[in-house]
Order: structure tokens, then C-alpha cells, then sequence
């Protein structure tokens, strides 16, 4: 299939190159060129402008910042709706807000143009491995035609509902994954705090009933203090704008969400935008000072 | 063995019977005569005081509500301590205040008397099917001697430290799994509050990175709005007393678990303090209302 791509950033410079390696005729922009030097080595073709990549695509696929990047590469003059033949699809991955999501599709289909909205769940490991969950909103017999595509790039593929709803789907992911990453750390905090080897306890709990990935992964990076690895909290914090602005627009209370954004605030002016999420321990810590060496 | 036992509730009774089958030689005593009468029939031998239980036992094994019910079965005049020889052992499996556990052990060892705090998570299904995860704090040659009983009950033996650091794993756990219940209801409340079926939203999240037992569990109750199977509220937010005495005493942080409280208290006055703490997804539905029903 004639595929466009833009998003080379960590996820998406692996899940361009598995498209590449499925066997489709992948071509590329991005906003700096040098980003694409290594796949346009491995065979993509290069386009001058979003409206270039998306005159030649049969399907374009982007996976960028968020809804105002998206707006932007959609919008602007040189444009995907500006090369955009009908009959052509728009599947964007980026994590944005489900009213823009619905609002392109909107656009889109008076113009005989498909779009489905498909976050993903899985961070760069996810997308290297091509194991990412897929949260797909849009229609489904676009998503049945899309399947291969998909296949290529994740390993759970699910139809949430109209455009949008695969958006909701992550802002829920984000809320429950951040919210179970601030209570693993306050438990490990408040074990810490009494003299408790935090090693031993998160061992304990896991495979209990208090067991996720969470704890399994991050709660592992909380006990040896090593937050380099996993996904940049700067990129959790700009969802839970997102959720609470949902939460407003739609009047819906979400008290624990919005205790989490005040502790991903924290993280932010504590300068640790570029450490994993579970670094939300050391906020805990930085207010009640705790000493975490264990024994195991 | 000879083995006392007391607290014979839902779960105290699948552990009594779980030894009985073992091959022990168990002993109750109950507050109200009658709890103890199924045990009897199947070869329990019935003690008129804890303090006879205690002089005729090597172990007395209690399950019972919380602190001042543990210290009342240990210190009055007819209670445990009053009967126990040296060298017996009391393992209290019932969640109290890591202080509490610490006291106890501390009287226990002037006289020679064995103690672990041991509580347990898994809830009565855990306690009928013998898979407990139990946390255990005291002695390691304690344990390792009590082992096999420890093995008639549950499934997961994790020694996590000194006195009272069984205890400290159990708050820990509450915390985190309480948390992601109420994590899990506002996610679900902001999907119904966007108009999307939660039943494909949960599917969607379980096995990713927001994938835990609570989603799976609890998530399900809350899809299907019935709350009248699982544990009781009621415990969960006598267990967010504990926790919250433990952060007042110890000067921790914990922003997210004093929300999670409030969100308990909430269910409480609700009139929610015998359904499952599922139902925490009913405190923001009588907030907002939504329709949660769904088409799957």
C-alpha cells in the first residue's frame, strides 16, 4: 500500500521502518529533514510538504505531538487536506483531544476522506517490538480495510466507537496507568518511612491483588532510584492537560485524576520533564525526606 | 499441630477448615458461641475463654476486625496472654496498625512468646481456595518453622521484615488497590460521560500498560453495575483509617490515598459500606450522571 508517514520521533522512526520492512511504499516528511536521513537510506521516499505526502498516499499515518500539531499538519496550506485525493485515509496515532479527533473527521468526510483516530499504548518498546495496543475510534469497516496496516505495528488491535472514542480510550489508559504509578509510589513511600525494605514489598504485592504492570515495571525503576529508562513524564503531564480539560467540558468530576496532575506539576518544576514517570516518587520524597536503600 | 483459632467470619472459616483438613488439631473460641458450631461438627474442639485456647495451643492463629479487637483478645484478663505458656506462638492474620503489631510482639517477648503479624490479601475467595498472598512481619525462624501452615492457606509467603512489617506490606497494598479501583470508576465515568461503551474500553486497557486485577475484577463489576459480589466497602475504608493514622504519625505524603479516603466516605454515607468497592464508580455518577449502559 502507498503509505505516508510523519513523526519520526522515538515510536514512530521504529513503526515506519516495520511498515517499511511488511513490504509498503512508505514515503516521509518532517519538519527537520534529518530525521528521515536513516529511512529514506532504507528505502522511504522523501516529500517536500505534508500535501506532497498526502497527494501520493493511499493511507498517511501520523504520529506527532498533539492536537495543535495535528491541527497544524492537517490545516496548513501545504497541508495533508491540500494533497488529500477522496477515497484517501488520515489514521492518526498522536494522543490528542477526542473533540479534535471528531471535529477532523468531520472535515474529512465532507471531502469523501476517511480518518480513524488510533492512540497507542506500549511507549518505544512497544513500538520497536511492534507489540502497541491500539485504541481505534472511527468507522469500522475503514479500521476492517486498515487491519494488515495495523498488524504491522501493534499487537491488540480493538474498535472503541465513533471518531474520537479511541482517543477517550487513552486519556482512560493515562488516567488509571499515572494514577497506579503515584499510589505505588506513595506505598513505597510510606514503607520507606516506616523502615520497611521497599524491594521485599513490591515483591510481596505483585501477582496479589494490588498487581499490575505497573508496579512491575515502574514500581521496579522506584526501588533502585533509576528513572533514565521508560517513558518521558513530560509526555504524561501533557495528557492530564487533556483529561482535565475533557473533565471540565464535559462536567465530569475526576478527584484522584486531578491530585495526579498536581503531583505530575511537581515532577515538572522539580526538573524531571525528561525522567520516567515513576520518578513521581522522588516529589513524595522531596517533601518528607526518605531513605529507600534496601537490603534485597 | 495444636492449633487455636479465632475470628471465624467469612474468611476465618475456610482457614479453620483448611487446617482441620490438614491434619491439626484445632481449637475455636468465638465471641457468639453459635459461629463455631459447623467447625465443632467437623472436629474443632471448643474453648470456653481465649485464655484456654491459648494454654492448650502451640499457635493461635487470630482473623479478627482490627487493633483494639486484636488487643482486646490479647490483653483481657481472660485473653490470650493470660494463658499462653512460653514458647507458644500468636500469628495475627486480622489488618491492624503496624504500631499495634510492633506493641504486641514487644509484651509478647518479655514473656518468651512467639509473635508474626501476618495479614493477608486475596479476600474470601482467597481464604476458600487456600491462595492467599500473606505478608509477614517478625522473626525469620519463626516463619520458617510455621511455614507449613502458613502453606495449608495460602499460596504467596512473603517475609517482609521485622514486627509489624507485615502490616506496613498490607496498607501498602490497600493503597494501591483501592486506588486503582477509583482510578479505574473515574476512566470509566469519563468514557460514559464522552458516550462511549465502557465494556470495550475496559477490554481495550486490560493487558496494557494500565492492566491490572483491579481493571479486570472491579473494572468488570463496574461495567455490569453489580456491586453485591467481592469485599465489602466497609473494609477497604476502615483499612484508610489505618493508612491515614500511619501518615499522620509518621509525617508522610500521601496525596492520592487522602483522595482515595475521601472518595470511601463518600461510599459510606451512600449507604455503600456492604457492597464492593466497585461501587466507588456510583459516588461520581450521583455527582454527574451518566448512562453507563453499554451495547456489548
Amino acid at each position: 500500500m502507498k503509505i505516508g508517514f510523519i513523526g519520526l520521533g522515538d515510536m514512530g522512526q521504529s513503526m515506519a521502518r516495520h511498515l517499511i520492512g511488511a513490504g509498503h511504499d512508505l514515503a516521509v516528511w518532517a519538519r527537520r529533514e534529518a530525521s528521515a536521513a536513516a529511512l529514506v537510506t532504507e528505502g522511504a521516499a522523501w516529500c517536500a510538504s505534508p500535501a506532497e505526502l498526502a497527494a501520493r498516499s493511499e493511507l498517511v499515518i501520523t504520529m506527532v505531538g498533539g492536537s495543535a500539531d495535528v491541527e497544524d499538519l492537517v490545516l496548513r496550506s501545504d497541508g495533508l487536506l491540500a494533497g488529500f485525493a477522496a477515497g484517501a485515509v488520515h489514521v492518526d496515532m498522536s494522543t490528542i483531544a477526542p473533540a479534535t479527533a471528531r471535529q477532523l473527521a468531520a472535515g474529512y468526510a465532507e471531502r469523501g476522506i476517511g480518518w480513524l483516530d488510533a492512540p497507542v499504548s506500549g511507549g518505544p518498546k512497544g513500538a520497536l517490538e511492534a507489540t502497541l495496543a491500539i485504541m481505534v475510534g472511527g468507522e469500522a469497516t475503514t479500521l476492517a480495510r486498515l487491519q494488515p496496516v495495523f498488524e504491522v505495528l501493534g499487537s491488540r488491535i480493538v474498535h472503541i466507537g465513533e471518531s474520537g472514542a479511541g482517543q477517550v480510550a487513552k486519556a482512560c489508559n493515562q488516567m488509571i496507568m499515572v494514577a497506579a504509578i503515584e499510589a505505588s509510589a506513595e506505598a513505597l513511600h510510606l514503607a520507606a518511612a516506616n523502615g520497611v525494605d521497599v524491594a521485599k514489598v513490591r515483591t510481596a504485592l505483585m501477582g496479589g491483588s494490588a498487581g499490575s504492570r505497573v508496579l512491575e515495571v515502574m514500581g521496579e525503576r522506584m526501588v533502585s532510584g533509576d528513572f533514565d529508562k521508560g517513558v518521558d513524564a513530560r509526555l504524561h503531564h501533557k495528557d492530564f492537560a487533556l483529561i482535565m480539560a475533557e473533565a471540565h467540558a464535559l462536567g465530569a468530576p475526576l478527584p484522584i485524576a486531578a491530585a495526579v496532575g498536581q503531583q505530575l506539576n511537581a515532577l515538572m518544576a522539580r526538573g524531571g520533564a525528561r525522567q520516567d514517570t515513576a520518578a513521581l516518587i522522588t516529589v513524595l520524597d522531596a517533601m518528607a525526606p526518605q531513605d529507600r536503600r534496601t537490603t534485597e
